[in-house]
Protein backbone atom coordinates (compact mmCIF):
# COMPACT_ATOMS: atom_id res chain seq x y z
CA UNK A 1 0.00 0.00 0.00
CA UNK A 2 1.91 3.30 -1.23
CA UNK A 3 -0.45 5.52 1.49
CA UNK A 4 1.77 4.42 4.02
CA UNK A 5 5.24 5.77 4.78
CA UNK A 6 8.36 3.45 5.96
CA UNK A 7 8.20 4.51 9.74
CA UNK A 8 4.45 3.85 10.45
CA UNK A 9 4.58 0.59 8.40
CA UNK A 10 7.46 -0.24 10.33
CA UNK A 11 5.28 0.23 13.49
CA UNK A 12 2.02 -1.58 12.50
CA UNK A 13 4.63 -4.72 11.72
CA UNK A 14 5.94 -5.02 15.17
CA UNK A 15 2.24 -4.37 16.83
CA UNK A 16 1.53 -7.13 14.58
CA UNK A 17 4.17 -9.63 15.58
CA UNK A 18 1.72 -9.03 19.23
CA UNK A 19 -0.19 -11.77 20.18
CA UNK A 20 -3.76 -11.11 19.37
CA UNK A 21 -2.94 -8.64 17.39
CA UNK A 22 -3.80 -8.74 13.44
CA UNK A 23 -3.52 -6.53 10.62
CA UNK A 24 -6.71 -4.44 11.14
CA UNK A 25 -5.77 -4.24 14.66
CA UNK A 26 -2.36 -2.94 14.36
CA UNK A 27 -3.59 -0.35 11.76
CA UNK A 28 -5.85 0.96 13.89
CA UNK A 29 -3.34 0.98 16.92
CA UNK A 30 -0.64 3.04 14.79
CA UNK A 31 -3.09 5.40 13.56
CA UNK A 32 -3.93 6.26 17.64
CA UNK A 33 -0.63 6.30 18.27
CA UNK A 34 -0.31 8.69 15.62
CA UNK A 35 -2.37 11.04 17.29
CA UNK A 36 -0.81 10.89 20.44
CA UNK A 37 1.62 13.72 21.95
CA UNK A 38 5.50 12.81 21.33
CA UNK A 39 5.87 13.20 25.99
CA UNK A 40 2.90 10.09 25.81
CA UNK A 41 4.80 8.07 22.80
CA UNK A 42 8.15 8.12 24.40
CA UNK A 43 6.94 7.40 28.15
CA UNK A 44 5.15 4.47 26.13
CA UNK A 45 8.82 3.89 24.56
CA UNK A 46 10.27 3.99 27.91
CA UNK A 47 8.02 1.64 29.90
CA UNK A 48 8.82 -0.89 27.01
CA UNK A 49 12.74 -0.90 27.81
CA UNK A 50 12.36 0.08 31.74
CA UNK A 51 10.24 -2.92 32.21
CA UNK A 52 12.41 -5.51 30.03
CA UNK A 53 15.59 -3.86 31.93
CA UNK A 54 14.63 -4.15 35.76
CA UNK A 55 12.23 -7.52 35.19
CA UNK A 56 14.56 -10.89 36.79
CA UNK A 57 13.43 -13.90 37.48
CA UNK A 58 12.73 -14.90 41.59
CA UNK A 59 15.49 -17.22 42.18
CA UNK A 60 13.34 -18.80 44.64
CA UNK A 61 10.17 -19.34 42.72
CA UNK A 62 11.25 -18.18 39.59
CA UNK A 63 8.24 -15.70 39.90
CA UNK A 64 8.59 -11.72 37.84
CA UNK A 65 10.83 -10.00 40.45
CA UNK A 66 12.76 -6.81 40.76
CA UNK A 67 15.17 -7.71 42.68
CA UNK A 68 16.99 -10.94 43.51
CA UNK A 69 13.96 -12.90 45.78
CA UNK A 70 10.01 -11.60 44.48
CA UNK A 71 7.30 -9.98 46.47
CA UNK A 72 5.91 -13.24 47.50
CA UNK A 73 9.27 -14.98 48.45
CA UNK A 74 10.10 -12.09 50.62
CA UNK A 75 6.63 -11.39 51.83
CA UNK A 76 6.42 -12.91 56.24
CA UNK A 77 2.84 -13.10 56.52
CA UNK A 78 2.62 -15.88 53.55
CA UNK A 79 2.00 -19.19 54.40
CA UNK A 80 5.56 -20.70 53.78
CA UNK A 81 4.44 -24.36 53.97
CA UNK A 82 2.51 -24.27 51.00
CA UNK A 83 3.71 -24.34 47.22
CA UNK A 84 1.38 -23.93 44.64
CA UNK A 85 3.39 -25.20 41.18
CA UNK A 86 2.18 -23.34 38.00
CA UNK A 87 3.52 -23.34 34.47
CA UNK A 88 3.89 -19.82 33.76
CA UNK A 89 4.62 -16.64 35.67
CA UNK A 90 0.94 -15.18 34.48
CA UNK A 91 -0.71 -18.04 36.06
CA UNK A 92 0.55 -16.69 39.80
CA UNK A 93 -1.30 -13.46 38.78
CA UNK A 94 -3.94 -15.60 38.05
CA UNK A 95 -4.06 -17.76 41.32
CA UNK A 96 -3.22 -14.31 43.28
CA UNK A 97 -6.20 -12.89 41.67
CA UNK A 98 -8.70 -15.03 43.51
CA UNK A 99 -7.38 -13.24 46.97
CA UNK A 100 -8.05 -17.42 48.30
CA UNK A 101 -4.15 -18.41 48.22
CA UNK A 102 -1.59 -17.01 50.89
CA UNK A 103 1.34 -19.59 49.90
CA UNK A 104 4.05 -19.83 48.35
CA UNK A 105 4.84 -20.46 44.22
CA UNK A 106 7.16 -22.82 42.03
CA UNK A 107 6.74 -21.77 38.04
CA UNK A 108 8.05 -24.30 36.02
CA UNK A 109 8.50 -22.53 33.33
CA UNK A 110 6.80 -25.01 30.85
CA UNK A 111 4.98 -28.70 30.53
CA UNK A 112 6.56 -31.92 30.32
CA UNK A 113 6.68 -32.85 25.99
CA UNK A 114 8.68 -35.51 25.14
CA UNK A 115 7.73 -34.61 21.50
CA UNK A 116 9.32 -30.94 22.27
CA UNK A 117 11.98 -32.76 23.99
CA UNK A 118 11.60 -31.26 27.45
CA UNK A 119 12.36 -33.35 30.49
CA UNK A 120 11.85 -32.66 34.08
CA UNK A 121 15.18 -31.05 33.88
CA UNK A 122 14.30 -27.98 31.69
CA UNK A 123 11.17 -27.24 33.64
CA UNK A 124 13.10 -27.13 37.14
CA UNK A 125 11.48 -30.12 38.87
CA UNK A 126 14.60 -31.21 40.29
CA UNK A 127 14.54 -27.88 42.08
CA UNK A 128 11.09 -28.84 43.19
CA UNK A 129 11.78 -31.63 45.03
CA UNK A 130 14.86 -29.89 47.02
CA UNK A 131 12.74 -27.42 47.53
CA UNK A 132 10.44 -29.42 49.19
CA UNK A 133 12.47 -31.68 50.84
CA UNK A 134 14.08 -28.92 52.56
CA UNK A 135 11.69 -26.39 53.12
CA UNK A 136 9.33 -29.35 55.02
CA UNK A 137 6.59 -28.19 52.57
CA UNK A 138 3.13 -29.59 53.84
CA UNK A 139 1.30 -29.02 50.44
CA UNK A 140 1.95 -29.03 46.76
CA UNK A 141 -0.95 -27.51 44.87
CA UNK A 142 -0.66 -28.43 40.84
CA UNK A 143 -2.04 -25.86 39.41
CA UNK A 144 -1.51 -26.72 35.84
CA UNK A 145 -3.71 -26.80 32.65
CA UNK A 146 -6.22 -29.35 32.50
CA UNK A 147 -4.66 -30.28 29.39
CA UNK A 148 -2.34 -33.32 28.01
CA UNK A 149 1.05 -32.06 29.00
CA UNK A 150 -0.67 -30.99 32.17
CA UNK A 151 -2.03 -34.01 33.16
CA UNK A 152 1.33 -35.68 32.40
CA UNK A 153 3.80 -32.97 34.28
CA UNK A 154 1.13 -33.89 37.00
CA UNK A 155 1.41 -37.13 37.12
CA UNK A 156 4.71 -37.10 37.05
CA UNK A 157 5.41 -34.18 39.76
CA UNK A 158 3.11 -36.59 41.91
CA UNK A 159 5.30 -39.69 41.29
CA UNK A 160 8.55 -38.06 42.13
CA UNK A 161 7.18 -35.74 45.02
CA UNK A 162 5.34 -39.04 46.93
CA UNK A 163 8.64 -39.94 48.85
CA UNK A 164 9.17 -36.59 50.42
CA UNK A 165 5.66 -37.52 52.38
CA UNK A 166 3.95 -33.89 51.41
CA UNK A 167 0.16 -33.42 50.35
CA UNK A 168 -0.01 -33.30 46.94
CA UNK A 169 -3.10 -31.75 45.55
CA UNK A 170 -4.64 -30.39 42.26
CA UNK A 171 -7.55 -27.58 41.31
CA UNK A 172 -10.62 -29.36 40.91
CA UNK A 173 -11.97 -29.88 37.60
CA UNK A 174 -16.17 -29.11 36.97
CA UNK A 175 -18.57 -26.77 36.02
CA UNK A 176 -17.37 -23.16 35.21
CA UNK A 177 -18.97 -20.59 37.92
CA UNK A 178 -22.42 -18.95 36.13
CA UNK A 179 -21.50 -21.76 33.32
CA UNK A 180 -24.48 -23.34 31.19
CA UNK A 181 -24.91 -26.96 30.72
CA UNK A 182 -25.65 -26.73 27.80
CA UNK A 183 -22.78 -25.20 26.72
CA UNK A 184 -19.91 -27.27 28.75
CA UNK A 185 -18.25 -29.70 27.00
CA UNK A 186 -18.84 -33.29 27.85
CA UNK A 187 -15.64 -33.76 29.41
CA UNK A 188 -15.75 -31.48 31.61
CA UNK A 189 -19.47 -32.60 32.66
CA UNK A 190 -18.04 -35.62 33.06
CA UNK A 191 -15.59 -34.34 35.53
CA UNK A 192 -18.08 -32.69 37.21
CA UNK A 193 -20.08 -35.77 37.84
CA UNK A 194 -17.47 -37.70 39.12
CA UNK A 195 -15.94 -35.07 41.41
CA UNK A 196 -19.81 -34.61 42.77
CA UNK A 197 -19.31 -33.31 46.67
CA UNK A 198 -22.05 -33.96 49.18
CA UNK A 199 -24.13 -30.30 49.72
CA UNK B 1 -2.54 -7.45 42.85
CA UNK B 2 0.65 -8.11 44.44
CA UNK B 3 2.33 -10.79 41.99
CA UNK B 4 3.04 -8.06 39.42
CA UNK B 5 6.34 -5.75 39.83
CA UNK B 6 6.14 -1.80 38.51
CA UNK B 7 7.44 -1.87 35.81
CA UNK B 8 4.99 -4.74 34.52
CA UNK B 9 2.05 -3.18 35.82
CA UNK B 10 3.32 0.34 34.06
CA UNK B 11 3.36 -1.29 30.83
CA UNK B 12 0.24 -3.38 31.20
CA UNK B 13 -1.23 -0.04 31.71
CA UNK B 14 0.20 1.73 28.62
CA UNK B 15 -0.72 -1.28 26.51
CA UNK B 16 -4.56 -0.91 27.78
CA UNK B 17 -4.92 2.40 26.86
CA UNK B 18 -4.92 1.39 23.26
CA UNK B 19 -8.20 1.13 21.07
CA UNK B 20 -9.28 -2.60 21.51
CA UNK B 21 -7.22 -3.93 24.17
CA UNK B 22 -8.43 -4.48 27.66
CA UNK B 23 -7.18 -6.07 30.73
CA UNK B 24 -6.67 -9.18 29.43
CA UNK B 25 -5.20 -8.26 26.17
CA UNK B 26 -2.46 -6.45 27.98
CA UNK B 27 -1.19 -8.46 30.39
CA UNK B 28 -0.66 -11.18 27.66
CA UNK B 29 0.62 -9.45 25.39
CA UNK B 30 3.07 -7.78 28.26
CA UNK B 31 4.14 -12.00 28.86
CA UNK B 32 4.90 -12.57 25.82
CA UNK B 33 6.90 -9.16 25.76
CA UNK B 34 9.10 -10.61 28.96
CA UNK B 35 10.15 -13.63 26.69
CA UNK B 36 11.92 -10.98 24.17
CA UNK B 37 15.69 -10.49 23.81
CA UNK B 38 16.65 -6.93 24.89
CA UNK B 39 17.36 -6.33 20.96
CA UNK B 40 13.78 -6.88 19.99
CA UNK B 41 12.21 -4.79 22.63
CA UNK B 42 14.82 -1.57 22.00
CA UNK B 43 13.54 -2.20 18.14
CA UNK B 44 9.85 -1.86 19.04
CA UNK B 45 10.41 0.88 20.96
CA UNK B 46 12.38 2.33 18.30
CA UNK B 47 9.90 2.25 16.22
CA UNK B 48 7.32 4.09 18.35
CA UNK B 49 9.32 7.13 18.70
CA UNK B 50 11.39 7.29 15.21
CA UNK B 51 6.96 6.86 13.89
CA UNK B 52 6.11 9.85 15.87
CA UNK B 53 9.75 11.76 14.97
CA UNK B 54 9.28 11.40 11.29
CA UNK B 55 5.62 11.33 10.15
CA UNK B 56 4.13 14.43 9.29
CA UNK B 57 0.85 15.72 7.55
CA UNK B 58 1.39 16.33 3.49
CA UNK B 59 0.88 20.21 2.97
CA UNK B 60 -1.30 19.32 0.03
CA UNK B 61 -4.05 16.56 0.94
CA UNK B 62 -3.09 16.28 4.82
CA UNK B 63 -2.16 12.67 4.23
CA UNK B 64 0.64 11.37 6.03
CA UNK B 65 3.97 11.74 5.51
CA UNK B 66 7.79 11.91 6.17
CA UNK B 67 8.35 14.85 3.49
CA UNK B 68 6.62 18.36 2.82
CA UNK B 69 4.59 16.04 0.09
CA UNK B 70 3.14 12.65 0.29
CA UNK B 71 3.86 9.86 -1.64
CA UNK B 72 0.31 10.39 -3.72
CA UNK B 73 0.00 14.23 -4.37
CA UNK B 74 4.31 13.83 -5.54
CA UNK B 75 3.24 10.45 -7.90
CA UNK B 76 2.81 12.10 -11.49
CA UNK B 77 1.07 8.88 -12.60
CA UNK B 78 -2.25 9.58 -10.90
CA UNK B 79 -5.03 11.74 -11.90
CA UNK B 80 -4.65 15.07 -11.00
CA UNK B 81 -8.21 15.75 -12.06
CA UNK B 82 -10.12 13.98 -9.16
CA UNK B 83 -10.14 14.51 -5.61
CA UNK B 84 -11.44 11.26 -2.99
CA UNK B 85 -12.36 13.32 0.23
CA UNK B 86 -11.75 11.11 3.91
CA UNK B 87 -12.47 12.03 6.99
CA UNK B 88 -9.17 10.65 8.59
CA UNK B 89 -5.64 9.61 7.27
CA UNK B 90 -6.91 5.62 8.09
CA UNK B 91 -9.70 5.82 4.95
CA UNK B 92 -7.01 6.96 2.76
CA UNK B 93 -5.31 3.24 3.15
CA UNK B 94 -8.89 1.55 3.11
CA UNK B 95 -9.37 3.80 -0.59
CA UNK B 96 -5.86 2.23 -1.66
CA UNK B 97 -6.17 -0.74 -0.33
CA UNK B 98 -9.00 -1.57 -3.28
CA UNK B 99 -6.80 -0.85 -6.19
CA UNK B 100 -9.75 0.89 -7.82
CA UNK B 101 -8.76 4.55 -7.51
CA UNK B 102 -5.76 6.64 -9.07
CA UNK B 103 -6.84 10.21 -7.78
CA UNK B 104 -5.73 12.28 -5.07
CA UNK B 105 -6.88 12.54 -2.03
CA UNK B 106 -8.10 15.27 0.65
CA UNK B 107 -8.14 14.53 4.21
CA UNK B 108 -10.76 16.41 5.97
CA UNK B 109 -9.38 15.32 9.92
CA UNK B 110 -12.89 15.19 10.95
CA UNK B 111 -16.64 15.43 10.13
CA UNK B 112 -18.84 18.63 11.03
CA UNK B 113 -20.69 18.36 14.24
CA UNK B 114 -22.60 20.96 15.91
CA UNK B 115 -22.64 20.01 19.07
CA UNK B 116 -18.57 19.05 19.46
CA UNK B 117 -18.35 22.70 17.73
CA UNK B 118 -16.66 21.45 14.48
CA UNK B 119 -17.16 23.96 12.12
CA UNK B 120 -16.12 23.80 8.17
CA UNK B 121 -12.58 25.66 9.07
CA UNK B 122 -12.11 23.13 12.01
CA UNK B 123 -12.06 20.51 9.32
CA UNK B 124 -10.24 22.35 6.58
CA UNK B 125 -12.96 22.88 4.19
CA UNK B 126 -12.37 26.21 2.73
CA UNK B 127 -9.25 24.59 1.59
CA UNK B 128 -10.67 21.87 0.23
CA UNK B 129 -12.86 24.39 -2.03
CA UNK B 130 -9.75 26.25 -3.21
CA UNK B 131 -8.05 23.31 -4.49
CA UNK B 132 -11.05 22.38 -6.59
CA UNK B 133 -10.93 25.88 -7.72
CA UNK B 134 -7.19 26.50 -8.66
CA UNK B 135 -6.26 22.95 -9.54
CA UNK B 136 -9.36 22.61 -11.84
CA UNK B 137 -10.82 19.63 -10.32
CA UNK B 138 -13.42 17.46 -12.47
CA UNK B 139 -14.60 15.19 -9.90
CA UNK B 140 -14.79 15.21 -6.12
CA UNK B 141 -15.56 11.65 -4.80
CA UNK B 142 -16.81 12.17 -1.30
CA UNK B 143 -15.73 9.24 0.66
CA UNK B 144 -17.61 9.59 4.32
CA UNK B 145 -18.94 7.11 6.31
CA UNK B 146 -22.91 6.43 5.72
CA UNK B 147 -23.53 8.21 9.10
CA UNK B 148 -25.53 11.01 10.51
CA UNK B 149 -21.98 12.98 10.61
CA UNK B 150 -21.35 11.74 7.28
CA UNK B 151 -24.25 12.57 5.43
CA UNK B 152 -24.18 16.04 7.39
CA UNK B 153 -20.68 16.67 6.08
CA UNK B 154 -21.25 15.00 2.30
CA UNK B 155 -24.50 17.67 2.21
CA UNK B 156 -22.32 20.87 3.12
CA UNK B 157 -19.54 19.98 0.91
CA UNK B 158 -21.96 19.10 -1.97
CA UNK B 159 -23.58 22.87 -1.44
CA UNK B 160 -20.03 24.93 -1.04
CA UNK B 161 -18.23 22.93 -4.13
CA UNK B 162 -21.62 23.34 -6.63
CA UNK B 163 -20.61 26.67 -7.31
CA UNK B 164 -16.97 25.44 -8.87
CA UNK B 165 -18.84 23.19 -11.38
CA UNK B 166 -17.22 20.07 -10.48
CA UNK B 167 -18.59 16.89 -10.30
CA UNK B 168 -19.66 15.86 -6.91
CA UNK B 169 -19.65 11.80 -6.20
CA UNK B 170 -20.57 9.70 -3.65
CA UNK B 171 -20.05 5.94 -2.51
CA UNK B 172 -22.62 3.99 -3.16
CA UNK B 173 -24.53 2.23 -0.26
CA UNK B 174 -25.91 -1.18 -0.27
CA UNK B 175 -25.44 -4.87 0.55
CA UNK B 176 -21.82 -5.21 1.23
CA UNK B 177 -20.35 -7.78 -1.05
CA UNK B 178 -20.61 -11.88 0.39
CA UNK B 179 -23.34 -10.42 2.85
CA UNK B 180 -26.89 -11.97 3.44
CA UNK B 181 -29.75 -10.33 3.05
CA UNK B 182 -30.99 -11.90 6.60
CA UNK B 183 -28.13 -10.39 8.15
CA UNK B 184 -28.51 -7.05 6.83
CA UNK B 185 -29.99 -3.88 8.85
CA UNK B 186 -33.30 -2.49 7.00
CA UNK B 187 -31.89 0.59 6.59
CA UNK B 188 -29.00 -0.87 4.05
CA UNK B 189 -31.56 -2.53 2.40
CA UNK B 190 -33.52 -0.03 1.89
CA UNK B 191 -30.76 1.99 0.56
CA UNK B 192 -29.62 -0.94 -1.53
CA UNK B 193 -33.45 -1.08 -3.01
CA UNK B 194 -33.41 2.53 -3.80
CA UNK B 195 -29.78 2.69 -5.67
CA UNK B 196 -31.13 -0.22 -7.52
CA UNK B 197 -29.45 -0.48 -11.15
CA UNK B 198 -30.24 -2.29 -14.66
CA UNK B 199 -28.06 -5.94 -15.18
Amino acid sequence: MTAYIKSVEKLINEFRKLPGIGPKSARRIVFYLLKLTREEILEFSKALVEMKDKVRFCSICFNLSEGEMCSICSDATRDRKKICVVQNVSDVTVIEATGEYKGLYYVLGGLLSPIEDIGPEEIRIPGLVKRVESEGIEEVILALNPTVEGEGTAMYLKKVLQPTGTRITRLASGLPVGGDLEYVDELTVGKALSNRREI
